[in-house]
């Protein structure tokens, strides 16, 4: 007789690309956005969560850098045949609730929003199909107002998670400023313009002779290549590289050499007296250039934003892999794009918002080790005797109405260096042990696991005797010394 | 010539079944998961956030009450034609999480994980397909300490949040004392087995009398239809009935109710045995039968678990739709089952959890006014002088580094009406004037729109003339009028 076909057992996995995250990894996070949340709820913007799934009607093709629709989400079709699909974004989601909501909104609407979103891309190191967002938006308004107090609220975000004033800018550029530059090239012809657009984005790297080269004839690369130019003439590159070096020593300097760039184009002209607005806001709500700073050379997100343009940076070096410093580098970005409800509705609804990169700045958070209270292990109080653990409960219930993260070890208690092992394991700072011989006389051992493990490592047998890790107190004193030590160690 | 087809707008909506939550729905939940994270955090419990998304495979078929794969899930064919849904528990992820990652933690693996899941049902009212989840488990012990610590970490949770003793008990009963009770009855057949189970989940409708009935030949129900019975004779049902009301005046009563109800059944006794230890643990915590108690009669989740279940309720009344009190019931359940890794690893790990139902325990909260701190809306700075914005940016700048909630107001200035309009709609507390008379003098009002609500509803000319609801103060006493304004209101 044949043997029914044995059914092969799950495989415990996560999909590819998906992640899980332990403990502190959550926890940390979490804090992180809790207080980015309070600086948000402090300049008048309010909460929203909409729904994790959205009809891929409603998402639109939106995903940036994307053209086909659905590609990059992950979708499938409902039971009357509607596709939905997971949000890959909260802006896309902003602007059907707006939509759908405005006229129960204030307007302007300021709303921030956070939670995970999920991209169907190829995974990578360090890029996953499932990460968070953190979004502030304000919607309806047209007003540099808006946008300068985004900027300010994005510096107060970061100092309130602990990244301190120098340790971070926040540098604005506009894209009606660019806009006005093209003009002033004199290139009307769309390719040419999208020519000089992506030789602009390469000003990061090949700097300002390399952009002069290939707005021109062209150049040779680092691998001996040549590159072919835009082709403009010398005159009409002039406005491009006036504007990518117009950073002058103050802001007002900048400033005029923006007007100069931008020649008579009134596009242009009006993109730099936005900039002028947003610098002379920020000055009065004391935000002045070593926070945030009007810089031409931003030019990252030039292309998908419509008006002010804004990035915040890192400038603490850190090691890369091979051991070489390096700045940190950008956590936050936004900017003004205002047709985010045209779709739904036929009305162009102006808008201006930033995103955080909840991870990257979590990674800087822990580089400078100011992720806030580092996460504790519990005490342990351990088990000797079995039928005393109504004991050891009454213990961790005194010591957690103190305040103090304990737990009961319930694990197999037989073999006690397991429970050693285990208060490793978790990072216990103390170990509490009592036997009947300890419950005979009413004492109980606390054991500094700390101290305990520095002393194995560096003492010598003479200072280990001066200094024992472990001490017995009265059971009523349990709590004060657990305090103690715990207070050495903070 | 034919015009070409104008796409339509898509439609500005959630999904069927989906919600957005907005303002103080998003805060004041996320403040109640905080509280309740700390209290698991205290008993020694790790945060765990698992992906969003898993494969078919690992989710199994584990819905509970559901019996085909797939049903009830949100799922979709990866590139690779792997099978991928939305997790709908955060029970099945912790099997697939243990299982995958059980080398690295530590055991027991206390947990706990807050989150969204999604479940492809017929929505209803009030039932969506998207809800929270909050979820403690310890994973890897058979011991009762697990259980009774759960009990334990749920009163004190619901207390953190503002439940206060008296206003809810947890109920505890055991599985194994109703496998003791069936033995007892002498019913071997599994149909006739899993009839005694359907009769006793009806105890909390039919009561006493109405079990017996429907144990033995049957009964008239409320609509004259005869309901047949199980069949079982008196002394057959003796046991059932006895274990139903088993519950006594004390904890001892309802235990020897309980031993004389499963006789000589050795699984019975087990299950009386681990009551009667997680009684003694509880109660040498502190955690006495105003709290925790045995009760026999919870017969909710009796057939999902495999040792003790625990149901916490508040008892306090609410008003119904109809104005008739009623007690506000269940917002936490939970209890021991013991497979939850065996279908990935062939190993059984006995487990116990809890599950808050994080929507009903939010009603109740705002049913009792315990949300904590009410959603305060923003004071609104007014616009009198659009060439003034500086002056007003750095008046919220001001309020806000005080750390007052405050806005200017962004949208057109021109009607004042609509301003205050716009303030009443954010609900300000507090109103902020200053027009060119204003300035030229170095001077501020301040509105207090609370008390100027109050006075426009309540008060006479007379009362109106002797509590002015709007001040006039130096500019440089603005936060300090403010901060007095809010505090009268606080």
């Amino acid at each position: 007789m044949a043997k029914p076909a044995k059914t092969p057992r799950p495989r415990a996995e996560t999909p590819k690309g998906f992640r899980d995250y332990f403990g502190s990894d959550v926890t940390e996070r979490a804090e992180m956005l809790r207080r980015i949340a309070g600086v948000y709820h402090r300049y008048g913007f309010d909460a929203l969560e909409s729904s994790a799934v959205e009809t891929v009607e409603a998402l639109g093709k939106f995903l940036p850098d994307v053209d086909r629709p659905n590609e990059g989400v992950f979708a499938w079709q409902d039971e009357d045949e509607k596709w939905l699909a997971l949000r890959y974004d909260l802006t896309a989601p902003l602007a059907r609730v707006y939509a759908q909501h405005r006229n129960d909104l204030p307007t302007p609407y300021r709303r921030y929003a956070m939670g995970p979103v999920w991209r169907n891309e190829k995974p990578g190191p360090g890029r996953f199909r499932q990460f968070y967002q953190c979004d502030a938006d304000t919607v309806g308004t047209s007003s540099m107002a808006a946008d300068a107090e985004i900027c300010a609220m994005l510096a107060d975000a970061l100092e309130e998670v602990g990244i301190v004033k120098g340790d971070y800018i926040i540098r604005v550029n506009n894209r009606k400023v660019l806009n006005g530059v093209l003009e002033a090239t004199g290139v009307s012809d769309a390719e040419q313009q999208a020519a000089v657009l992506r030789t602009i984005d390469k000003f990061d790297k090949v700097g300002e002779a390399g952009v002069r080269a290939l707005l021109g004839k062209g150049r040779l690369d680092a691998s001996g290549a040549y590159i072919d130019g835009v082709g403009l003439s010398d005159e009409q590159a002039e406005p491009v590289l006036a504007f990518l070096t117009s950073k002058g020593s103050d802001t007002n300097e900048t400033l005029t050499n923006l007007r100069t760039a931008v020649g008579a184009s009134e596009m242009g002209v009006q993109g730099v007296d936005e900039l002028e607005e947003i610098a002379s806001l920020l000055a009065a709500q004391g935000y002045g250039p070593d926070r945030i700073v009007i810089d031409p050379s931003v030019v990252r997100g030039l292309g998908y934003y419509t008006g002010p343009v804004f990035e915040a940076e890192l400038t603490f070096d850190i090691l890369d892999e091979k051991g070489r410093p390096r700045q940190f580098g950008s956590v936050a970005g936004g900017g003004r794009y205002d047709d985010l409800v045209a779709r739904f509705t036929g009305q162009r609804v102006p808008a201006v918002g930033v995103s955080i990169g909840v991870d990257r700045l979590l990674a800087a958070l822990r580089e400078k080790g100011r992720t806030g209270d580092k996460a504790q292990g519990p005490v342990v109080v351990t088990v000797m005797d079995r039928d005393r653990m109504a004991d050891y409960q009454a213990m961790v219930g005194e010591l957690r109405r103190a305040g103090i993260r304990a737990e009961v070890y319930l694990g197999n208690p037989r073999n006690f260096g397991n429970q050693m092992k285990y208060a490793d394991r978790r990072g216990s700072p103390v170990a509490i042990i009592a036997g009947s011989d300890e419950f005979d006389r009413d004492m109980v051992q606390v054991k500094d696991l700390i101290l305990g493990a520095m002393i194995a490592q560096d003492a010598t047998l003479e200072e280990w005797k001066d200094r024992p890790s472990q001490y017995e107190v009265p059971r009523g004193a349990l709590v004060d010394k657990v305090r103690e030590i715990l207070s050495g160690h903070a």
